[in-house]
């Protein structure tokens, strides 16, 4: 063993009791944990400034690439961590908050994080898991039951099984997209004779050996941006993830749907996954699922929905009927961090067909052998946390109809939010809400009625006009702390498809009042009509048409 | 708004309390939140029980596809948690279960883990993280200077810079990994003249374009296995992922590498990445980064480090000679998770040129706007949490000096390890530890013997019996519950190369003791005499042997 001196000796001594020795509880550390534990919105609250601190002024306290030679006390860093970062984070949890899909957590949650983190288990095999393992197996299989709704004989052959699996736990819905894209891919261009199937000779020989001139994953054009990236990421290119229009309500158009897949067909494009979106990102739409498991089906092309946001509308029986042919699908990407409100890192894929994910079957020596039960074998990560845990309780805390209750709320405020703007002498909305996701934009009076005489120029003009002036409401909005809104742009039908900048709405924060909402359009009056930024533009030019 | 009944405003009442109302201090919650802040180990202790409960029997506990109907008292599920998750999970912070790549974690990282899960932040973009952007670009600046320990100026310039990343933090270094050779693959394949880039036009015309027969990745024989599943889902196929024989010490073979390169150049097959291995998985050994760093620059191919291991050890300046040649390194991945001691779920890919991330840059419209400082613009993963937060904490509040002394205290052990196993006469030293990691077997006096005269045929059946008894040892080590290592299988060439299996020991948990790794050999001795499966042959044959 190296000699080590006296100093060293004691240094690691005193290392070892950040191992062994607790934060006391009045400790700085100890004081914030209670402070979290008894009211963790007033904590936020008191601790989250907003300031007009810039993001330039935050970076000057997050830019020294230096790691400190010497150890810091725990103290003088919580400190740091609380008026450097706390202060400069975002309340996502926050009522008035209603731009993101990040909402409020439920209490419970906290402790179990905290088992959850003291434990430190490593899903990706089951010695470093054990009942972790069919805790998470469980929890897929609950989410496929909810979805597919299969015979309780279906569950217990497959749930458990080492060579099958109902889905892959992952970190968000983008890993969760691309696995069911890595999926689809494997298993169209699978083995075949001498072909030993793309996963084990790749894509180019794939090809060649299938004859195909190109491949194709069609999707609306309200498709994620994630599934562009898993495009790129699996070597079908960006190009080749098809965008195909949406009608007036977001969804996709089947007959240009149909027109397309029959273009690629007379040029031997192998198309080899159907993407449906249940939850459009921008406008909370959701595609004839139906319609798109029967063409999926009549050509033999897997069928995927990515449900991220809507599938947790699943849960309530009077949502559920939005979702039909979801049923259908050969795998669906759910989160649990959307709206079945757990923290930030839980997203599924849920596959139909247990056996699908041979697909993507991976094995080591050490690890993952042939007919174990690790869950590693089957997912595009490997080291994972133990954050099924999280979602199992909160399926048995709050239970079906509890869902049930929130998500119906929700879509009700939505609702409600959508009435309120539509009676507004001075508010558009712009896409109805069908679950509890909506937009709309600020067009004063006096420019809505010349819009209705306004030339075709003139039109122009005083769209452009009003996106300048919703971009400068929702920044001013979200600086001034208060409330925020999202926003998006969208080319919507009754607009004549221009490009549209909207505010953007998700009523999921269960907190949030028809108090708050009505504030919110009060305050974004206010700031547009402060606006030096396209507001008197509008008025003079629309002044001009309507008195012209 | 639709009209609710009494019953459901008062259970949508009783939810809203889940978000408002925090668990009682004398809750079963309240109670377990106190034992963990209090003395985490003891309560792992306490409430991990090392019962003879099996797999199925576990399954059986988890084995319900239903999700209920109706809520569940916290308390009441709490106790199911406790007895049937906690007390069947593994505790992967004892300082006696030597066989994990996880180990004990901070006291401090419990407090401020419920930080970051209470703000609840979405670091895909600003508008849900704020603060957490920068703060996540400085903790990549400052592995990045660990790692290239470039001047000042550098930093200042790129840190912070929207078009640029000096790497990318994600869920472990699986996703690390994938996310290095997609850049080496798009890089290799980008944009020329009419061609838009294999990011664009897929694998297939990126191919025709070019005009290479195939493509490869270079790794030595011990390279973990998430390589080949980026192999898989890259498109490059499992079988162009090329592994490369090591020598005696675990390590790359120069030559057969430069053989290998040869032959693939004569048959238009493009080497698009190099990877080192700093740390393997199986034994802790390093690759000659500097050898394979000048072969890489003068073929003109990425050079890919994957020290998810041993990239912990930059932090000693006496460790760091042992990685010489990473700072060459166009890309290196380090997980967090591991000897950086923070939770389960912390990978990072660090990018030697800050620009090179530009190979997998990806826009949308209501998200990572051109010219925003989202960092999901280059990333694989989409929302993500607020983990950085951790490694941040940890990284000031341990220091550099503080991490040296855990990281030279992990070494000293293992070599301390290594000498025990040497001086006893039934144990056989099969990797000598290059950081903390080593194997070893068990192998009766007697059969030692036996092999020194022992036919090569004898060898053989003497070799089969061994890998049956370390495969029994280990597992009913495992089961009794008492101490743990795990096993890996390997083909050491002072055993002619055989298949060997062997235990395999980490030895980062800065509480393990001498006297520990004292009992755990004792113990294991003991469970190979007991063995009725290959002891007792083991004995008759070497007797014979010795004896003929």
């Amino acid at each position: 063993m190296v000699k080590q001196t006296k100093t060293a000796e004691a240094s690691l001594e005193a290392l070892h009791r950040i191992f062994t020795v607790p934060e006391a509880p009045h400790s700085t550390l100890g004081k914030i944990e209670q402070a979290i534990s008894q009211n963790l919105n007033s904590f936020l609250q008191d601790h989250i400034t907003s300031s007009d601190y810039s993001l330039t002024d935050i970076e000057k306290d997050f830019s020294n690439p230096h790691i400190p030679e010497q150890p810091a006390f725990v103290s003088d860093h919580t400190e740091f961590l609380l008026e450097k970062l706390v202060a400069q984070s975002v309340h996502t949890s926050s009522p008035r908050f209603i731009g993101h899909m990040t909402s409020a957590l439920p209490y419970f949650l906290m402790p179990l994080s905290k088992i959850m983190i003291g434990l430190n288990q490593n899903t990706v095999k089951i010695e470093t898991s054990k009942a972790f393992t069919p805790l998470e197996r469980q929890v897929l299989g609950m989410l496929h039951n909810m979805i597919y709704q299969r015979e309780e004989a279906f569950y217990q052959s497959w749930m458990h099984s080492a060579e099958h699996s109902l889905g892959a736990f992952c970190s968000g819905g983008t890993i969760a997209n691309i696995t069911a894209l890595w999926v689809a891919r494997n298993a169209a261009l699978r083995a075949d004779g001498d072909f030993r199937g793309v996963a084990e000779e790749g894509l180019f020989r794939a090809m060649r050996h299938y004859g195909y001139d190109d491949l194709a994953i069609l999707v609306s054009e309200r498709g994620h941006y994630s599934l562009k990236k898993a495009a790129d990421v699996l070597g079908i290119g960006r190009q080749s993830l098809i965008a195909i229009p949406t009608d007036a309500n977001n969804r996709i158009c089947i007959d240009k749907l149909e027109t397309k897949l029959a273009e690629l067909k007379a040029r031997n494009v192998k198309v080899f996954a159907i993407v449906g979106v249940a939850g459009t990102t921008e406008t909370g739409n959701i595609d004839p699922l139906d319609k798109l498991a029967d063409i999926a089906g009549r050509e033999g092309i897997h069928f995927h929905v990515d449900a991220a946001w809507g599938g947790a509308s699943l849960m309530s029986q009077n949502q559920r009927p939005k979702l039909k042919g979801i049923e259908r699908a050969d795998s669906v990407t759910i989160d649990a961090h959307k709206q079945l409100y757990v923290p930030m890192g839980a997203g599924m894929v849920i596959f139909k067909d247990p056996s699908l994910v041979s697909a993507i079957e991976h094995h080591a020596d050490y690890i993952l052998r042939k007919g174990s039960k690790d869950l590693g074998s089957h997912t595009l990560e490997g080291s994972r946390s133990g954050m099924a845990m999280l979602l199992f309780a909160s399926l048995n805390i709050i239970g079906r109809e509890g869902y049930q209750l929130l998500i119906d709320q929700s879509v009700d405020k939505a609702r409600y939010f959508a009435d309120l703007i539509q009676t507004q002498p001075d508010f558009e909305l712009i896409s109805e809400p069908e679950l509890c996701l909506l937009t709309y934009r600020y067009v004063p009076e006096v420019v809505r009625a010349a819009l209705e005489k306004a030339s075709p120029a003139q039109k122009d003009a005083i769209h452009s006009l009003l996106n300048d002036l919703t971009v400068f409401v929702q920044k001013h909005q979200r600086e001034a702390g208060n409330t925020f809104v999202s926003r998006t742009t969208l080319k919507p039908e009754p607009l004549e498809r221009r490009e549209t900048r909207v505010f953007r709405v998700v009523l999921a924060n269960p907190l949030t009042t028809h108090a708050i909402l009505q504030e919110v359009l009060v305050e974004q009056r206010e700031i547009a009509k402060r606006s030096t930024i396209a507001y008197p533009e509008l008025l003079t030019l629309a002044n001009s048409i309507v008195t012209a």
